[in-house]
């Protein structure tokens, strides 16, 4: 069996990151531009196109039980007529327990290796996976390779970093050697981290790749197998991840079937089936609140759910306001809001915002604001590719419906023309004006471009809104600008005890909505928005058990 | 305030024991006797016996609603008559609140410190500790002593070390610094260890300070507050912990309400009340199945449970059967089977176990078996105090009803004289044959001094069976013996699926019953016996919330 001791000094560093949370500072080779070699993006292009209308014949899962794919574009409103091998759960599951007690004997190390060389494997797919990725999700090309690639590579390589080292947290074995006085009494004991059994990862149509890696590299590493629901609408790219760790488990002679990919279609969902499966103990999944908690109250289960927010934005004062409203015009345009981090609410204090250029109103705000989304939606070098297209019809509706929300259309979502694709499902920003009496109307996530203006009587009451949203509804970010050190403190420190993270004071190009690996915990689990965190030390030791035997040393 | 650096050595020699896992490494100084003082057992005696009949008025909770105590020594069999100061939940609940504020913003390093001092002043109550045990519990003078003294200081300071290490897991700043080619983006980042809130700890019977200093100790040094609700029947042990805690933090000038007692009485227990409350966020809990599957479905909130199990012997092969049954027949007798870890099925193969001398059939290993309870029992100098007193008349109702098993009784149980207490609650083991197929009987804990010696097929079908009612009923213990390496280790391996520890043939002065602070995890949380583990580290890490904030470094 190879052990691929090539990674070893990856792993090691990657432990190492995690408790840097710098990334460069472990990696310094890192920020160098990867080099993918000149015809990389047209070969993935090419490849990705040659497979549509066609059978994904990559994964090593024997005898389909029937073949259907129902993904559809975004950028051209077309089914891609993709279609995978079909498994009923009674196939899944058998196949997933008969890998399980192969794949929990495999050692740490081999398991780190198998699972690093993969991420080495889909490198090379980088821009087939982005352009599956643009057409299945509706992101524009730039996030969705560098989401999708690198950096669900950078998630995976953090959750396989972490299992790998919460693996090791113990010894396997130890003398105990305890003086009683006359005698000692001394027990060999040894302890080994048991794997949970089945994972169960279902994914999301908006984030196919960066939200389920985490759980399937996490799952894998600490030796459970692992079945991959993909979102009906967003399969390929996962497809890919998956057919390429099997690639490498069959290059070891292992069972394929310690991954193995679980396609289901729109009319009929096997997600239920699965997750209440005895078999299933593990459980990731990434979506609507009501399908999360209904899965977080399954009995006998590890779930880790990332579901929806109310992601807040605190006005108080600010450097220069025409960066702040630039920033944050960016960030609620960006794939056109449909990133669980992208703010919904700004809470601007009626009397305005405090600049050193003196007092912004709230209606100079707003104008900067809205002027901002316009200026850049209508820069046609910026706006198309910046909003993408709009995964869901529903995100299309609830943009129409938002202005007849009970406040002021400050600015009314249009749809501009892609150069490149004429049939682009496209909706720009909403911005709506609201008082903050209106809580029963921003108290919900309204998925996709919709940004609600609420004025506040001042910054406390901003805050106090902000947390009760977070506590109450779950939030994933939160951006805040404030000048006075004594306001900053009190936002972080209320925040915190909502279990939401803040970015201060972005300006220029860094925005609320991104979050990195090895540094930024993505959802904390503190809050009803999801109870997991990318990748925090929970993460990977709820996917195993500390066993501990025992026996006396032979005299 | 006092930071008690005199404890900086030992919460890091703490810190290194939890990854030794052998404890005498990093404390080579604790297997010597420790000198309490010649007169420390009258003392503590005398102390016990005039807390007797009174208000028990060390807490630093003031105003109290009401007094009452319920307490009865099973030694005695009459009411200890010491009363408590009663609150409401609502007292309790603002209260906590209130302390919340100021105890999560003390630093980990003062948290710490003020908690080991704690632990110092409890060893010198550590007497009084005993006697409280002792006629609250009925468990035997050395068990209570060392059981809810030492032993349990000992889990309390696992409990801090695991904390003070989790909440430092991670660096408070970090300069995060991503080159983009032309430029380089700078962000500040900080990470707070964000504790969730109201901690409960819900006491039981039987083993009032081991079972609940781990949350309490947990709850504490991740910056949450605390309210106790022992057990109505056994409270003393562990009033004294929370008075000298408070005591601690009175002479920190801090709120005392940090960490609170709200005793109950049987009549009106406050236990749902507390639970239920919206501010509680984090429960512990030790005590029957039911209650505790109550508490795990209670949306909301982090719950740590140690509930019931089937603990399983394996008789498979041995050096010298005799030692095995002078061993088991200890290891039963201990506490009268009260302790969670009290084995109750012994699974032995038809033909019989396999020992140097020869074949011994399940008819010899009974008599054997049988032989050394009553010659334990009817040991003047050794049985009275092995099996101390019954907790429960509940217990002693359960070992009558078990004559009535459909099963053959090979011992019945009976009273004997205890030279001390002559009206002691006494019930000696009973002992029952019965056959593998009576699952449905042998499925459930008969918690007590109660042993089902069950004939199998073979010793494939004793681990089959232990591991199903481990796997379906839980388990927190499970011995084993045999001589042959194969099936020692399908044992283990079996066993570790079923998320339950071996004790693999111990003979000698060491029992299946006993856990090791620093070394042995107590209840794993892989089985229906508990979700939680005495100390991993989800067992702190569950009890904060890692929340990062960033802002640009000014330019």
């Amino acid at each position: 069996m190879s052990l691929y001791k090539k990674h070893d000094t990856t792993i090691n560093k990657a432990v190492q990151a995690l408790h840097d949370r710098t990334f460069y500072a472990a990696f310094p080779e890192h920020p160098a531009p990867a080099v993918y070699g000149e015809t990389a993006d047209a070969d993935g292009q090419a490849k990705f196109k040659a497979s549509l209308g066609k059978k994904f014949e990559e994964l090593k899962q024997a005898n389909p039980e029937g073949w259907a794919g129902q993904e559809e574009s975004p950028y051209l409103q077309e089914p891609l007529k993709i279609s995978y091998p079909m498994f009923s759960v009674k196939t899944l599951i058998d196949r997933s327990q008969t890998a399980f007690h192969q794949w929990r004997k495999v050692s740490v190390h081999d398991r780190a290796g198998i699972l690093m060389e993969s991420l080495e494997r889909v490198k090379g797919r980088f821009f087939e996976i982005a352009y599956a990725t643009m057409h299945t999700t509706g992101q524009g090309y730039m996030m969705a390779f560098q989401a999708s690639g690198p950096h669900a590579a950078d998630r995976a390589l953090e959750a396989i970093a972490a299992g790998y080292e919460e693996l090791q947290r113990f010894p396997n074995r130890a003398l105990w050697d305890k003086p009683m006085g006359k005698f000692n009494i001394q027990l060999n004991k040894e302890w080994r981290p048991v794997p949970k059994g089945i994972s169960v990862v279902i994914g999301c149509s908006t984030f196919p790749t960066w939200n389920s890696v985490t759980g399937i590299y996490g799952s894998l590493i600490t030796g459970n197998t692992v079945i991959v629901k993909p979102h009906p609408g967003a399969i390929l790219p996962i497809a890919i991840f998956v057919a390429e760790i099997q690639n490498v488990l069959a290059e070891n002679n292992l069972d394929t079937n310690a991954v193995q990919l679980g396609v289901d279609t729109f009319d009929r969902m096997i997600t239920k089936e699965l997750a209440e499966h005895p078999a299933v103990k593990l459980i990731d999944y990434t979506g609507n609140s009501a399908f999360g908690s209904y899965l977080e109250a399954l009995p006998g289960k590890v779930v880790f759910t990332e579901k929806t927010g109310v992601n807040s934005v605190i006005l108080d004062s600010a450097e220069d306001i025409d960066k702040v409203a630039a920033n944050l015009a960016f960030a609620l345009t960006l794939y056109s809001g449909q990133m669980c981090t992208a703010p919904q609410n700004f809470y601007i204090p009626a009397s305005g915002i405090k600049t050193a250029a003196g007092n912004v109103s709230f209606e100079e705000f707003a104008t900067k604001f809205t002027d901002n989304v316009t200026g850049l939606v209508d820069n046609p070098k910026a706006g198309p590719f910046v909003l993408g297209a709009i995964q869901s019809k529903k995100t299309c509706d609830r943009v129409v419906e938002a202005e007849t929300l009970p406040g002021k259309v400050l600015l009314k979502s249009r749809k501009i023309d892609n150069p490149m694709f004429k049939n682009a499902r496209i909706a720009t920003p909403v911005v709506i004006e609201m008082d903050a009496a209106k809580k029963d109307t921003f108290s919900k996530e309204l998925f996709g471009p919709i940004a609600l203006l609420i004025k506040t009587k001042n910054t406390d009451e901003s805050i106090q809104l902000a947390k009760e949203m977070a506590m109450n509804h779950g939030a994933i970010s939160c951006g805040a600008y404030t000048t006075d050190p004594a306001v900053r403190e009190k936002i972080a420190d209320e925040m915190s005890l909502a279990a939401t993270p803040v970015s201060f004071n972005l300006t220029g190009g860094i925005y609320m909505n991104q979050n990195a690996a090895f540094s930024d915990f993505h959802v904390t689990g503190g809050n009803p928005a999801g109870n997991a965190s990318f990748t925090n030390p929970e993460y990977v030791s709820k996917r195993f058990t500390w066993v501990g035997h025992r026996e006396p040393v032979k005299a």
